[in-house]
């Protein structure tokens, strides 16, 4: 990670504490402020059961018109399922962080993550807010502590930069983000465990900065999955602060689309690192899924091999079980003619004309497996639909993990 | 299991040998024969992906009008993706069954259950069809062998009877089938590695068999899950001999309902035991999804629980971490209210009016979920669809099982 050497998108502070949620007694309040508004763009989970910070965040980016000041996270605490109390904490969250921000409390964005179910012990919270806003600083150690803060169940801490020059000035992106389990985003306009927090000192209006986002969000989170359970909380928040003085309506074509590349580059990055991150995860999968109907089809099945049990079991210990592989893709409900399929994994084909491939080598498909990332390409040959699906295995570290959550 | 004490359905003929095909040496070839053509209903996989006894039996059913003399199966092989050396396997095992059967090969049933993708050695189905042949008994030392034989990682044998006075003479029901993994079917008009075979001396024509069959399958066995992935060679089949005397047709109502009872007693009673010998399983959950917009959404929301892999890693240690639960509903692609929705687990209520109930017991939620077998209900307060559906936990022992499958 090149932290030392890529300069910070300028216009945000970043800072951490540690406000007692977590049991861990780690870092669990992140907070971010803008020195002025900040434009922003945000996907929030699909879940039908959202968390407080969701609802009151969602209310406050219609109120705030796509403007945010500042950016409350804990960790340790999802405050999901948490009833009114849950709504009435985060609602104090912004209140508190307006206070002190000097801002309006729907200029605050919200966010949680962590145990569903248990009240959010706001007052720790709020506590602490004050002595987080005292450590604020425009430097990686800051930027750094707010990584590390929202951090559940990942070991590493997730960052990536870019900058761009541009005119006389330059451009640059600063992300980062957390999730290692329940991860399978399904985000939809205004969508996390994952959350993922983009800045950038670009200068946007709010509007634009989404029809930049959605894209980007599709072909990176949501083309994800280690367990493929949708979290209640998932959240990306893009924020652009202006403070490079360089005007997105103001630039070439260029530099706009160089922009989305360093972006998607960003975010391809940071998603991948929640993947290598997977609890329990010994390989990274990544699956290209050719020849199908359409786009929806292909992701349709990329998803329905990423989470089937026996695919994932199987890539845990290098097993060329590659009939697993083609059952699930049977069970996705997308049409295609066995006899037109082609399957290799690691580059070697492995299935073609409908039954194993003639100079079949399971030696050589073991061997490609046991390498911690590769591919598994699979071409339905039944239309021009692809997907790059990015996935994991399923091991018993990962049983171990989830099955002393929370007792 | 009464085995002892309830008669088997007249007409038919069981036997198993070892032909060396599984590599434990155990038997692995299963015949049943019927003195007559026997009626027959059948249902297969709805996956795209089928193996080789699937099309063939299809193409059987077809060409036989609903009428078989003998089924044929083998474990230790699924005779899947194994091409058109997979399908003249399968055609050779009718045309020796039909011979020795003085039948016609489309007479033949066909199954196999094991691994994907590797060429059935079906010599050696062949070489030790007589000698199955010589063993043939309507006993239930015959039966059992026949259950038995059909077996690959179940390690328990699963059989189900019945039996019904009618008029001067009585029906009976017999019913085996197999499946620990790879369990997740969805049954279509003539789908298994879950494998049921249910016999009775019922008379009746298989139009009529047909109708009886699929809604106490819908009920049944498509109401169960391990992985949640659905297999290539699911079959369920139904086998009516006519030897009791006792015609459908003539029967008044009140019996007729109370074979359909029976049958699906029969059938319920099998489905549970595949999921109690559920691959790594020590928890066996029903799941009462009650209050969706319809019995389809129902299931929709009991199958997204059942393959979370949060709850079922939860549910393996006992852990009341109920907002999986909460969430998995949540990403089922069904509207609700979280506000309306009640969740209660062994009969303890847990979550109510969008947060955890007031009186909430931790420790007496975890003591229920310590049972081997319990039930979660899940009311979502939008409509009156409801769905019963079986699972189980996903535990170390399922990742060790498939993690070894085939190396």
């Amino acid at each position: 990670m090149p932290s030392n050497r890529i300069e910070l998108p300028r216009g945000f502070r970043w800072a951490a504490v540690k406000a007692g949620i977590k049991a861990s007694g780690r870092s669990d309040l992140a907070i971010a402020v803008a020195d002025r508004l900040a434009a922003a763009a945000v996907m929030f989970t699909s879940n039908q059961v959202v968390a407080a910070p969701i609802v009151v965040g969602r209310r406050n980016m219609a109120a705030g018109a796509g403007r945010v000041q500042a950016v409350i996270v804990n960790a340790g605490n999802a405050n999901c399922a948490t009833g009114p109390a849950g709504i009435a904490a985060a609602e104090q969250t912004c209140a508190e962080a307006a206070r002190l921000f000097q801002c309006a409390p729907e200029e605050v964005f919200p966010s949680s993550t962590g145990i569903i179910g248990v009240p959010l012990p706001v007052e720790r919270l709020v506590r602490a807010l004050p002595a987080a806003a005292e450590r604020l600083g425009n430097n990686h150690a800051a930027a750094e502590a707010f990584a590390l803060a929202i951090m559940t169940t990942d070991t590493k801490m997730k960052t990536a930069q870019a900058s761009m020059d541009a005119a006389e000035s330059s451009v640059r992106i600063f992300g980062c983000c957390k999730g290692a389990g329940m991860i399978g985003p399904q985000l939809g306009p205004p969508h996390a465990t994952m959350l993922v927090y983009l800045f950038t000192d670009l200068q946007i209006e709010p509007a634009a900065l989404r029809g930049l986002l959605r894209p980007v969000v599709e072909a990176s989170f949501t083309s994800i999955s280690v367990d493929g359970d949708t979290s209640t909380n998932d959240t990306v928040l893009l924020l652009a602060s202006g403070a490079s003085g360089v005007r997105w309506d103001a630039l070439p074509r260029s530099f706009q689309d160089e922009f989305c590349v360093e972006l998607q580059r960003v975010c391809d990055t940071l998603a991948h690192a929640i993947i290598d991150d997977g609890e329990g995860v010994t390989h990274v999968v990544t699956l290209e899924v050719t020849g199908a109907p359409d786009n929806a089809a292909a992701k349709r099945v990329a998803k329905s091999i990423a989470h089937s049990p026996l695919c994932k079991t199987a890539w845990s210990s290098a097993d060329p079980n590659w009939g697993r592989i083609l059952a699930a893709a049977g069970y996705a409900g997308v049409p295609f003619d066995v006899a037109e399929v082609t399957v290799s994994i690691g580059g070697v084909l492995v299935f073609e004309r409908g039954a194993r491939a003639t100079d079949y080598d399971e030696a050589a498909v073991h061997e490609r497996m046991k390498q911690r990332t590769y591919t598994i390409a699979v071409d339905l040959g039944a239309g021009q639909g692809r997907c790059r699906f990015l996935t994991c295995d399923l091991t018993v570290e990962y049983v171990h993990i989830n099955a002393d959550y929370s007792t």
